[in-house]
């Protein structure tokens, strides 16, 4: 049997993790997160589609275009969290679970941060814990691909 | 050496867990999320102190007693992160990192569930993956104490 | 057949009654209102269990007990109706009608009292009417119970 | 001695009671309510004046020329609770007790009908209860009409 | 002729003054307070009666209980100042004058701690002096129940 | 070693007291206040600088002044409380504590009274006290010069 | 040469006056009103034509009917001047100037009286005279006609 | 077969049309709109009910009697599109689809336009085309009555 | 005896009337107002008080002034009708009946213009009827003073 | 003479279209729309230039390409509708008309997507109609481009 | 030919520049600036009033005083930027055109220094280059001068 | 020693200046800017880097591409400034100061152009000058190179 995809999006922005404000988000780079997270993901017998973008269009296209083809999405959208219903009408037309990540806790930062369009086509949420998260986040991938009820 | 001591305090009604409206909160029972949290703290060398109650007062008093004697606190404080700055102020007061769960996501649920006071004091939040949230939240402590920074 | 049992539960500060600010609730107390509540009860063929509390933890834990064990529940919460979810979360789990009560008509008072948690788990609401306003809810728990539907 | 006049008016729409959404209004018509409250006026010693209209304008000339005439007002006022000053200010002017009725827990429907100005005006309100809600106004009124304080 | 008994209530996480955030609390105990207070009590010529409780429902019933004891009460009711209806309605059905102290100048903190319902019932409201403020509270206290006018 | 000085300054209308809304302050003058303070400020070793204008620009003046030459403030700035951000900058730019003062309690009175520009220049808060405020303004004043931390 | 006719529409509840609320409104009934405003108009060479109607759309048609026919207006269209879009539709279609008058100074009343549709159709507005508006009124309509520019 | 009937409902001042405010409305009258329907309509093979009301209440109750009657509406409520929750009320009563037209784009118009009460009962909305709107609606409701689904 | 003494209040900026903005202020200059109000005056017998300031606390100094000295106040206060909380303060201290005038209608102008302080303190208010809006005033204060009630 | 051009726009995700959320967008998909149009737009004597952006730059880059070459536009934007200023500054600069049309009736659905910017910028808005819509729009633009004022 | 002149206002505080605050507003005095302005002005040919005051009234005085006498006019005006409506009515009566200097970037400081009433008077706003500010708003005069269009 | 270089950025629809709304935004094009400001920067001594782009991504991507390349930043987003917290972002991750310029003063534009993200990176803004802004910034740039301290 394949083994299941899943596509992890970075929005704006996360290609310069490691240079940028790093009292908020700390001295790793992407690409850092990106060997994690694919050592984590062959733990779990998933394949990684690991991709960052600074393009709105880009990330909408890439949901669009998922369908059919991955078992789950990662999605740290980054400002456009914050901005992009586009991107949140992409993700309630995927086919498959939607995992949503921040680095920072979004609650504790500045107002226009505290409300995702993510979330609300997410079926859950971890922020706050830096690259971790990611892992995090491939971990409750697999729970939601077993099957195992997130309803509640 | 001495096993970390894990604090989990449940809030109001998630004693109910598994009546109360399975079609949000799922059908695992309290109990079973002890248990399955007993077994991940287990496995991470961690020493649990679960907790539920429909005080106030009393999850402050916790959260005040556990100073100089946890090392983590997971708090999903039901209803309460909505409403207690006393909670808050508590949380605040903890020389202990502090992890937010949710079971589900509160960001598609009421208005009102949208902010909760508990965030202000926590490291990071995970909200939305069931009873599966208290394991991945385990994990967060186990990483947040590995002196890893969790501020990105 | 066995009786139904209706339990009535008020909130904060009502013991007091008959003594704090009259002009606003009244001269009688809630032994007075007790009292012809029970009689009331016994008219219409029901067990009455007339609990006061000031305490929010312990509303929330009545109405969690009430499970299985009654038939309807009247709630003047008093303060609580407009600060604790908690409860709203505790009679949402309830496995019986919910009749809100209120002394004093509360559209006419501080703004802060003009929205009520409560209300968003009952199926209908009494207030003004002082303590009349316990017997009318005790006639709409006997129609509620004969079935007869008041979704409308 | 004459028996109290209490006129019942109902404003918009509600002529269309038991074909207008059922499933929130209920399944009984005007008539049929009509009904059951002059049976229940009887056995109160009440002659009812049961109206309804469409118009504004009506509702509010028909409070202005109760002045003097009638005992008692219970007002469901339908729509125009939400929208209409000027039957609040009719009914300031009255110099009769008001009871406000309405079918549905107002509470619980859209946030334009949580706000009534005839609340502003009324002793009490009774919401929720259905076509039984009248029946609870009549009994709100002669409580009233007895001369025992609703001020608590 | 009796001392006057003077009521002072302390709110949640008070009894951890001298070590929760001593950048805005200062390091001195609720213990350090209780003692000056106690110094300037006996000057005045007061009884003091010092207790904190983390518990709404128990400051709710130590107010109740103070009627026809207490002269005065000096409240200081931490969290609890910006979240309880309870609180105020306890207060306004006390018999004797309130003063409201804060530690901190509420002003200064956090958008949610502006608003206290605790000064709804309170004669005046001395904040921002950490412990000194309860010794002014006394003074104020003092020249209340001279009977010298606050109302200006 | 020379006496402190303790400027107090008092803002529009203040120069009425006596006379107006003597329901809301008090049948006091200005110059019995001024007495009274000036015997407190003897006792404790002050010299009192006592002042009132009608103008925003002489008060932001005499704050400026104060530079160099006072050791304290004592603001009661009447309406300009709430009006005036250049009094918040002059108090800013002051080197000394400020300690504000309000003859009534301006949280029970008009919604545009209950915020303070001056509030945020100052260390402590009293209102409510009426004339007597200045009194234990003078003392918290002597407290906050004997070098005792204010911070808490 | 034709006198020029002023059309004086009231709304809804004036023709109450006198018995409705005295102490907001004076004991001075609507004929009194229409007596007076005759005898000014008469002084002023007007022609008065003087309606009320508790009809929103009542007072909408008289307005369209006054077109070519009426050289001023003066609206005091009591609670319609808070709620109808319609009436200011009407009036800005008028073709003649219109002077809105209110008995009370709404200024000082509830929150919903202090925004009037009316007054954007208005050259101005005269409120808190009682009876005696109307007079001056006409004496405004009178500067009006006599082409004098009302710009500033 | 017979033809389907189309009720169009006119609302307040549109039979100024033509007069009042050109620059907003056009020059057309409402005559000229109806006969420009009326052709329209019967090229379609529908039978055209064209009315106009200043009265909330006629509109209403037209809604109402079109019940069983009608196949379609279309609604230009006018003024009452943003203030008439009784309209509403009729509309979702009534049992055959309904189509809003505004002559003017009210999107571009005053902020209390941006409302309409009549969009929450619509199937759609044709805003900003003047009487062509109302062409554009009588083939919106071909279409809807043909059993195309109107729900993308 | 003695002619009541009017004083006439206007603000900053009205010294300026005649050359600002004319489309909205007209050309009349102040002095051609005061001449007008002076013939006015003298005409119902009062003896005229004419000033103008561009000084927020010389206008708040002469309604302190004016206590015992003049039997009416006409306020024009210009920009600190919307801005001036110590005018305010100042009018509601003055033992003489206040008229508001404002030349322009200031419902019809930037949203921060729609309020007035001065209208707190203000019988009556007379917006939008340009210079002649002071004669108004002028018959509005002797309608005033000939002890007719202004309550309605 | 050469058939005028209309360019239609469409949006993000609206290449989804007949597989993203059907019971809101229906099953026709967006070359059955273009199709549809493509028809329509031969029977009135347009050319047809129908695209599809996910991309907000290329949607401004298109309207600012189209000047000078296209007579009209329809622009359904989709998610951008409700974000995109920099769209509403490209159709402002536009030199042909713009209809605006929406799949769904945009009015009753989530509150972020009662707003759109394109309105601004439109003569008229179509919305509810599903894929019919935009043979409306195409209509619209015909009766647009015979010079027929669309200014009612 | 004579050189033009502008008038430099400063508002209040702003004489205390170089001691007040230096880690926001710096540490050159407005002596300092005023030198730095003349020599700039100098250069351009231009004669420089240079003023400050702490009095709102003095301010606007001295805008209505410029009329006829100064060809530009540069504004920094402090605290009264943010609250002065007196002045906005001043600058817009000005006969010349208008810039708006800050020292600090005011959009990145309190909620309440984001609005500025001068800002709805001035051509042009240079905020956050400290003292350099004043030689930028003098060429940006300099430009506005030549006649060069600032529309843009 | 190499010149400095400064990248000036400019948004979406400023390539059309010249031609869109030339009564806000001018008729010079930005070729004319970029001529005019390269010839300032010669001037100063400066490196020119001046580019347009429609897309968000792109100007994000050009930011992020600057690090370690540029000295300064000349920032006009135009519409994105007041939606693109992507931009925000990279301009805060920026090595290089940031001015902000709007050709149009935005203060005085429609109230979502009043905020700007771009502002809240900025270390000042010149708005309302037109293409001079350019030179002006060139100008703030070379002083903020200097050293010069802008924090005032």
């Amino acid at each position: 049997m394949v083994n299941p995809v899943v596509l992890v999006l970075n929005g704006p922005n996360l290609n310069l993790l490691g240079t940028r404000e790093p009292e908020i988000y700390g001295s790793e780079t992407l690409q850092d997160i990106e060997l994690a997270a694919t050592l984590k993901a062959s733990d779990l017998g998933f394949q990684l589609d690991f991709r960052q973008s600074n393009s709105e269009a880009e990330l909408v296209t890439w949901v669009q275009e998922s369908r059919g083809r991955v078992q789950a999405l990662i999605v740290n959208a980054g400002a456009y969290s914050h901005t992009s219903v586009a991107l949140l009408d992409a993700l309630r037309a995927a086919d498959a679970p939607v995992v949503e990540v921040h680095l920072s806790n979004i609650c504790r930062r500045e107002e226009f941060r505290h409300h995702s369009y993510v979330s609300q086509a997410a079926s859950g949420v971890i922020s706050g814990f830096g690259p971790h998260g990611y892992v995090l986040a491939l971990e409750a991938v697999a729970r939601l691909l077993e099957g195992v009820s997130a309803s509640d």
